[in-house]
């Protein structure tokens, strides 16, 4: 048994409205979404004692504590590949507090990702060669320069394998746009698509259309990270961090990892998976609704895969008989996902996860027990498996 | 009792040599130091599965894994800070080794520090303003852009409380440099300076002269961490990781604190010594040898100060009576610190605290149980106390 499973827990969330320009410093969106997330767990701002976050995040951990008010810090640490640093500040914040070194971390992820600066424009050209920028000297040069582009690669091989079609990923954003209908904090909110509207809206690059790209996003969001002792103690139901992973495999590259021997597998998923169901003890039937990252819709195909809700090649079956809708066996991003609600990198879908293990969501799933969260495709990634305490 | 303590250990060392041109890419120093070191422990490089580092590091960990031949990748984690984060991956493998997270946590640092870019040539304009570049705008535009400028703000305020001169700034690099000269791995091998060497050395920026300032180095250093446990299987003297901590405090900024009520007084460090003695159960009686990091020679005082080797503002008769030296209650940086051996952003000091412990250093100091590290100043920091296993 993992002397992590089930001794931390989230014990309040908090968010900024999530728009196209947000009109503000992205150290306000997170000094926002944080004291939103501390008031939620009932805790004061000064027993915050810690601060995770993504390489990526531009607000440096000691710019939010002085802003604030923090007086002694005493865990901070980042996670790198975008996305893929999902579920790690919780990992980070689950070690923290199980082992003492801090008592009330805080996970952030705030961006003006849309009036700011674009992550669907690509790849930007940078001054110094080195081995962060040589991951992409693979691709950039010969136009392969933008996530849609790099996406499609593997979309493309997963059609190729399994017989795949554009239709089977635009149910994925039909689906999650029916939950964002239904959501008042989405971007889509009361603007549902048809698979036709999925069919009809132009490519970015083939075989993606623009409906099977997330949004790009203003926002920020927060969870805060305590020990399960403590979050008895809190107004809110725990959402016990029952199992939480990292996991890098298989000549693992940066968005771009098109020398594996299987395009196609997520392999890195599957390593977080297979770490997630031991560390839990439990299986894809234990799981009740999913929040798998949605950057673009083909890759949450593969999730469903990794995850052992259904066999290699199958997700599309899965997804064309209803499961991943209400009322299916696993309804998933019941917040609209990246595609309906917003991209704020992944941690709005943690934060439905504590609403789903709370009962509170717009989109309520039945008798949920566990709920499984995912963390950005083709990076080095992570996942967590959130529980409802006894 | 923290369970942390004692839970993990330092199983082996490596480094590549230390020059002003290594004249080859930091990705393959990075390698280079890796491979010396998990050779080092006994083991095989197929069985790492952690790797952390500091957020400043331009080597990402999948490039590294992949080049080490690696396969499941389970824990990754990057600090702040720049060399405020040298003992910081030290808490992050203790953490993944103890809790099961991973089992072999390779800690890294590599720069061509000298060759490809400098530090010490100050702040570089950066094209986007955000929180991360806010931090300058207090100081840069009038015209203080430089490690040396602002570190010469905090030593000449602690001139001014504490009645320090310039030559007890001068006795750290002069006692640095004895030791540097007997250790063949230090770029300043055989090249000890006389306090009126110190003295007439240039200004940099006063009250900074020349021989306050530490090197600029290219090289890369890695320490191989897993669970005392499997340590006590393997061929070296395990260093365990007694204790180990993080801090930020007191309005803390990064590099430019000037806005504290006490500027001198390090309450970063002071954090962090409160954490370590209160993690290890010891206090400054059981230490018998310490590395302080010394980008800048004063900060070298409160840091002895911090952890109470002496009252506050009596570190300079501290010093004046050859504590630091060998033979002395407390020998300070017996490999030549960053001053004499090289700046390898503090990892270097992880690596000599660890030889202390086995007893291999060429400056090697009679009886050590328990050896002090410390990490930047000035910074968000760190710190570690490595104890010899009984």
């Amino acid at each position: 048994m993992s002397p992590l499973r089930d001794q931390a827990a989230i014990v309040g969330i908090g968010a900024t409205e999530f728009s196209k320009d947000s009109g503000r410093s992205e150290l306000r969106l997170a000094v926002e979404a944080i004291s939103a997330a501390v008031a939620d767990a009932g805790l004061e701002l000064s027993q915050v004692d810690g601060l995770c976050t993504y390489a990526m995040d531009k607000n440096p951990e000691i710019e939010i504590f002085r802003n604030l008010g923090g007086r002694d810090l005493k865990f901070f640490a980042r996670t790198d590949y975008g996305g893929g640093a999902a579920c790690a500040p919780l990992l980070q914040a689950a070690l923290a507090v199980t082992t003492g070194v801090a008592d009330v971390v805080v996970c952030y992820r705030a961006m003006n990702e849309r009036s700011q600066y674009r992550f669907g424009q690509g790849f930007v050209p940078v001054p110094v060669p080195n081995a962060e920028t040589a991951n992409w000297s693979w691709t950039v040069p010969f136009g392969l320069a933008t996530p849609a582009a790099w996406i499609a690669m593997a979309a493309r091989r997963y059609m190729h394998d399994y017989g795949a079609t554009s239709e089977d990923f635009g149910r994925v954003s039909v689906a999650c746009r029916r939950f964002a209908a239904t959501n008042p904090h989405a971007w889509f909110y009361q603007k549902p698509i048809t698979l036709e509207d999925h069919q009809a809206s132009r490519w970015i690059v083939e075989p993606l259309h623009l409906l099977d790209c997330c949004q790009e996003s203003d926002g920020a969001v927060a969870v805060v990270v305590t020990s399960t002792t403590r979050a008895r103690q809190l107004p809110q139901v725990p959402a016990l961090i029952r199992a939480v992973a990292q996991g890098a495999a298989d000549q693992q590259m940066n968005m771009t990892g098109f020398y594996r021997q299987d395009i196609a597998a997520l392999s890195e998923m599957r390593l977080v998976a297979r770490q997630l169901y031991a560390m839990a003890g439990c299986g894809p039937r234990d799981i009740q609704t999913a929040v798998l990252y949605d950057h673009f819709s083909p890759f949450v195909l593969p999730q469903l895969e990794a995850f052992a809700f259904c066999p290699r090649g199958e997700a599309r079956h899965y997804i064309r008989d209803g499961n991943i809708e209400a009322g299916g066996a696993l309804p998933v991003n019941t917040h609209g996902g990246q595609l309906g609600e917003a991209y704020i990198h992944g941690l709005n879908g943690v934060a439905e996860a504590v609403r789903q293990v709370r009962g509170t969501a717009v989109n309520q799933v039945a008798r949920v027990e566990n709920v499984l969260v995912t963390a950005g495709t083709g990076v080095p990634t992570s996942g967590a498996i959130l529980a409802r305490g006894a």
